[in-house]
């Protein structure tokens, strides 16, 4: 009989799964739910690519999407053995650096993190409960995306306000650490000298932050407390100054949910872009002034936040793209190190053009490279570490 | 008879003052009123530095501080004919670029751009109004923080959100304006070849920001919508995650004036110092966790925002300190460049133990230099040259 480690990781409108044997990278079934709510919709595939049907379903909320993926892992794999259930969850707070298997303990303190992740944590936590109804007898592993960055110094772990915040726990967590996790272990696997050296990641997609990592650790990252700061993303903000925030509050009279709508919904890309799309696909594909203003604006964060972190390790050795737009945007990519020569970044065009995995030139400084991300890889991992199967 | 120019610079609680004759930048008199309210205490010099007799008088507001100025300006300098009247503006918006000769329909719009610097442009406003009240025949001249920064390319005048906010005036405007445009123009004088390349300033003093100025024009800063973003300083916070705004309001249930209070007024050094100080000579006197924390915070900070600049301006070729910490703290200039190596930075400890002009060593690819800034002086000049006197 299969034994099958189940992936999760719900986002704020969408879920993705993947199921993975007990060894190997290949999933036996991937898919994702999008738009959770009136007009969601789901695609699970098997491991050959082929569309699967699906049983009837509710997708307007988390738990239906769920009990969806239930179902049809349930009708495709009737002799699988479900070994364990892993999910992503946003925020560990400063307790959890590392996977853990979900009890009534820890499910308590996962909501008392809400607070600090109000769009994710409550689905991430709803996640866990479909799941555990669902296979009442199978552990459920916690695996979260601040993980990586505890440990970080100080100085990148505080804001400078009333230091009774950050012992509260107001701090700069970090997160998409699970897609970090994923790329360090290739970067050891594919270059392990420069794991050695002071690396940034960037994780640039939808959601998008950067990583500086010396020696195989996180020492920065671009995201702070909350999932809005740093680079701008689809529909979030990314770095702003607090002083709109209170023009929003004094001048325009909005209140928190509206001011909270326009920041993680209705800014970045979608914003700039003066509404034509939160997609960077879409805003290459139009060439219009407003789409130019939108992706410039991205590309010029990236640089800022690579001389940042290049100054807070003292140099860069290498530079890894990654997510949807660094994994598939050679027209990003290329522009990002175009004017990098300064700090030893040199791209050979031809390899940006293939996406290949090193994409810089014999002569530069500084490695460029792309690894394509898999955060439910990671996960499943955990999830089988968890039970005793080696992770490696 | 004399003819006398005076520069007021008014802060949100601070009032400096100095009187030049119509050439040479020697001031007749300077001083300036503190802590303006029920505690509220001036001194006032001539231009050998002995301190003033000053008339009875009312420090509770600008107001009060201003008058008892004109006060012992028309007391010890009885034959003075005022030339003009510079004020420092803290906002002058997207309109004006340079300074302008105070009419009522500049005064109109000045009041417009209050909500943009609500604890500054009103102090700024009321000193005009006193001004003019007292000197009714004289030119009033407004010089803009803002104004050196105009120009700055769309990617860095913007912020992600949606772009109605950019065209309702929402931008990165910087500030310290005054104080870059004295130092760049010293800079010009002392060594002409590095204003035609890429040149960060920092001033570090109460309040602090950051000035990337390539071939002698402002193309970022640290500062942006407010006087808070960007470095930490006395009391304000710096760069912040919008999401501690949102945390705040939803989950501390403060409102915005409580917010604005902690922002302003209890962050940055003086928050992250545990209540210590605002003040960086304390700090370094003190030798305390909490005050290295607030200092490490700081000196990293700083670093930060180089490297972001650099990758701005594709590398940097001079740094120059100046403001109160800049010109003063050896220590903190020291922990500054210390881990710059990297960017072409190498400082003589000799020369920073001297607080020498140029503290690069021979073998530093990047020039470091203090210059003192002098904004009264730049707004001295402004006065002088909006009634046809030479600025040179």
């Amino acid at each position: 009989m299969t034994t099958g480690f189940l992936a999760l990781n719900a986002g704020s409108s969408s879920l993705k799964v993947a199921l993975f044997p007990a060894e190997g990278d290949t999933a036996l079934l991937t898919g994702q739910a999008e738009r959770i709510g009136p007009e969601g919709r789901m695609v699970l595939k098997d491991g050959t690519g082929a569309e699967l049907t699906l049983p009837p379903g509710d997708l307007s909320s988390h738990e239906g999407a769920l009990s969806m993926v239930i179902g049809t892992v349930k009708q495709h794999f009737p002799g699988l053995r479900m070994g364990a259930v892993g999910h992503r969850v946003v925020h560990g707070g400063l307790d959890y650096v590392q996977p853990v298997v979900v009890t009534d303990a820890v499910l308590a303190k996962l909501r008392m993190l809400e607070p600090f992740a109000p769009l994710h944590q409550p689905h991430n936590i709803a996640g866990i409960r479909a799941a555990m109804a669902a296979f009442p007898d199978v552990p459920q592993i916690a695996c979260f995306d601040t993980a990586f960055h505890r440990g970080q110094p100080f100085v990148n772990d505080t804001f400078a306000i009333p230091h009774r915040y950050y012992e509260a726990g107001v701090r700069r967590y970090g997160f998409h650490g699970l897609s970090y996790e994923y790329v360090t272990g290739e970067l050891r696997r594919l270059a392990p000298h420069l794991m050695e050296g002071r690396v940034v990641v960037a994780h640039l997609g939808n959601g998008a932050s950067m990583c500086a990592i010396h020696r195989g650790r996180s020492v920065a990252s671009s995201m702070g407390f909350s999932a809005l700061d740093g680079l701008p993303m689809g529909t979030r903000c990314g770095q702003i100054d607090p002083g709109v925030l209170l023009y929003m509050l004094d001048r325009e009279g909005l209140n928190t949910a509206q001011i909270r709508q326009i920041l993680y919904n209705e800014s970045g890309l979608l914003g700039l872009s003066g509404g034509l799309s939160n997609d960077m696909r879409t805003l290459e594909a139009a060439d219009s002034p407003e789409a130019h203003r939108a992706i410039d604006y991205f590309v010029f964060r990236v640089q800022r936040e690579l001389g940042a972190m290049a100054a807070v390790m003292g140099g860069i050795d290498a530079l890894v793209f990654c997510g949807g737009i660094g994994e598939n945007s050679r027209s990003v990519r290329r522009r990002i190190c175009e004017r990098l020569g300064w700090m030893g970044v040199e791209i050979d065009h031809g390899r940006n053009a293939e996406s290949a995995t090193v994409l810089s030139s014999e002569f530069s400084r500084t490695t460029v490279m792309i690894i394509n991300t898999h955060e439910e890889l990671v996960i499943a991992r955990a999830a089988r570490a968890a039970v005793g199967i080696s992770v490696s």
